[in-house]
């Protein structure tokens, strides 16, 4: 078997950047004797190059000049664990234009600039490897790149947010509120300080234009995709919810139509209480894959922290060297975008079934009225509830859920519901999500 | 982007050949615009050329004569769906002489033969790719040589049969006898007529072969490992561990201690009923592999089927026209069997817990026998129920779950136990599998 040596430069010795340096320097030996592919840790570049770090790097390697990675011709692979993107953009380029092949986990600087980073890395003959990118430890990208690369995927449902999927999980198991969880989250460092870009959905939306990207072969771009957070989510709908047998998730989703018509959006949905993604608990993550072959696989685990995001570098690292990732990279394109931007759906044109919930005055006639206005924008009733016990202004919560309608009607009418002098307040309104069934 | 053609021969038109016929013909044009690849379907061999089959095959390309398959020297890659082990060996050992990358989803033969063909493989420069012959398009085989190898794999729990599993789901949820069940799978195509090497637990063993010697990097042989198939399974035992907490699956079980010391098990299982792999239903399989650094992942799909199948093998053959099954196959290698035969643990030294029941005969001092055989082999019980109602003989079943003990402990615990006189009939066993949980 060959045996090679390949030498790896980390830039950004934070978290990540700390558990793929103890990755490699813990395992080395024993993915020298599997792959044959000895990893030589040369170079960690960091600003602050003395705080303490869970790993202590050999003499000599750490040092704040970044100069010593780029010109350092002996160093094959630049692991880029910086973050944010545009210091780490500038970073991933030059690592390409001085040769190096490029493995990151930075989901933003992809999603954001993704194809521009392709592209020069193709112009330089190298590639970029992010299978760390999306869902941390799951090797999800590889299996849609590889492994169901025979499949026209037609569909696509995560749970890509540790951060989300641990509020609503707790919310759900435990009856607290948003921010009493998100407290929670912090103190066991589930969320971030400022949890924004987590609870916001824009995390989801990044991972979901990378995934959505290679499973659809189109160039995806953030504005394709809808967002909406779990900021606004209350304990009420939760249980209601959970009464009419759905639980609560924040789902990135991904399908494509016989037509090759592509809908993506990032938002909380109610899933059905026996799916499989009802399941996933905590910060972990978990997509299940719609293939026209294969039928559906699910995917699940932890999507974030430290090792497990280091066990995608480190995997990613391994592929570089050996050269299935340059091949792979070489040979997957997506369509360019001025072939695709047409078959992205918007939507206002997406069908989905809906729970609403409104606070309506106590009084005779109320029905009526709201059941006019659904029914005057087509939108049929697939069930409700008036919950006893009282709102805000002598108001009941009714919660209702609909067949599928277009977005369109929905927003329209809850435009027009919210003028009825008999709701308090605006509509609360909820996707609930049929995920397919393949079952037997 | 190099756009290349790729000749395939596929020897077999079985169910699994028509698979991979018709996915290539339908799929050719997206994944050659996806990956510069053009498969042609040059050369379909099987002995039956008369048959109706689920695909129209181009003029001329079915034949009889395996020669018009190794004797094209155009062709590239050789697809083995005969199955079998002895004619396939063969064909499979002539695609390689004559210079074709073979894919394959024959378990039987890889169990039984792999280490001689990837030999034989090496010899000639060419690679076996075989990623449909474990959990049919769950691309598992992929995700442990590839997404996980910077991992120490530390254990592996996989539903790997969907026959079995349809029949304890269906036993489970219907309240139905194994040969009633057995019978709805067979009329559902889920069993085969001949079913034995399906419920003999052999099928799994087959495929925990090929997974384990992957996972942990040791040619493993079918004597390293244990296997107790599900036909004595009776709905007492399903019911009986049901009220204690527990669901009954056939698991494939690969662990690695400390040491490096492998256990290899194929035997019905209680697992709790709130671990994802008790929520894998009728046909289909999931597989949870633990890794040093990831954590758990787990994967789940169907794991037979037509075009399951398909899907994992033309995703092989298109990696294997990239070079990239190649160059893992090259450089994947596991230690061989003189290094590794010592590290492979007996039964008798597996550390398990265990579900006893045993028919008591119903009059005083009958708790006291059974207790003090346990105790006497140093077994400790974590619960025990004596259940109302009469068995044979005027006897009552007892339920009795153990703490962990040595399989040799409770071997010979039940053989003393058997000759009670208070005791009617062999006490039943099945081991109960605590799964490591990966939860914060």
């Amino acid at each position: 078997m060959d045996e090679r040596t390949v030498k790896i430069g980390i830039a950004g010795f934070g978290t990540v950047g700390s558990g793929v340096a103890k990755l490699i320097l813990e395992e080395a030996e024993r993915i020298a004797a599997r792959t044959g592919i000895c990893l030589e840790l040369a170079c960690v570049v960091d600003i602050d190059t003395t705080s303490p770090r869970p790993v202590t790097l050999p003499e000599g390697i750490l040092t704040d000049d970044m100069g010593k990675l780029l010109n350092d011709e002996t160093i094959d692979i630049g692991v880029e664990t910086i973050g944010g993107t545009e210091f780490a953009k500038d970073v991933q380029l030059r690592l390409l234009q001085s040769g190096k092949d490029v493995v990151t986990a930075n989901k933003a600087l992809l999603a954001e600039h993704g194809n521009e980073l392709y592209q020069v890395a193709h112009q330089n003959g190298r590639c970029i490897a992010f299978e760390a990118s999306c869902a941390g430890g799951i090797p999800i990208i590889s299996a849609i790149r590889t492994g169901l690369t025979a499949n026209n995927i037609t569909g696509m449902y995560g749970i890509v947010n540790g951060t989300c999927n641990y509020i609503l999980s707790n919310m759900t198991s435990k009856g607290e509120n948003f921010n009493e969880v998100l407290a929670q989250a912090q103190e066991k460092g589930y969320a971030e300080a400022d949890p924004t870009l987590d609870i916001s959905g824009g995390d989801s939306a990044h991972k979901l234009a990378i995934l959505s990207s290679f499973a659809f072969g189109y160039e995806i771009t953030l504005d394709d995709i809808y967002v909406e957070g779990i900021e606004g989510i209350s304990q009420d709908d939760i249980r209601y919810g959970g009464e009419m047998g759905y639980c609560l998730k924040l789902l990135a989703i991904g399908q494509k139509d016989e037509n090759g018509k592509v809908s993506l959006r990032v938002h909380p949905s109610f899933i059905t209480k026996d799916n499989l993604l009802a399941l996933v608990d905590g910060p972990f993550n978990a997509i299940s894959v719609f293939g026209s072959a294969v039928g559906q696989v699910t995917f699940y685990g932890r999507g974030a922290g430290m090792m497990p995001t280091a066990s995608a570098i480190v995997a990613d690292i391994i592929d570089v060297a050996l050269g299935n990732s340059g091949m792979t990279f070489r040979h997957l394109r997506q369509l360019p975008r001025d072939r695709t931007a047409g078959l992205i759906e918007c939507i206002d044109n997406i069908v989905s079934r809906f729970y609403i919930r409104i606070m309506c005055k106590d009084r005779p006639g109320v029905i009526a009225q709201w059941s006019r206005v659904l029914a005057d924008h087509e939108i049929s009733i697939s069930g409700a509830i008036q919950h006893e016990g009282s709102g805000p202004n002598n108001t009941v919560p009714v919660v209702i859920a609909t067949h599928p309608t277009r977005q369109k009607n929905m927003s329209d009418a809850l435009e027009d519901m919210e003028k009825l002098e008999t709701i308090h307040g605006k509509p609360v309104c909820i996707r609930i999500v049929d995920i397919p069934e393949d079952k037997d």
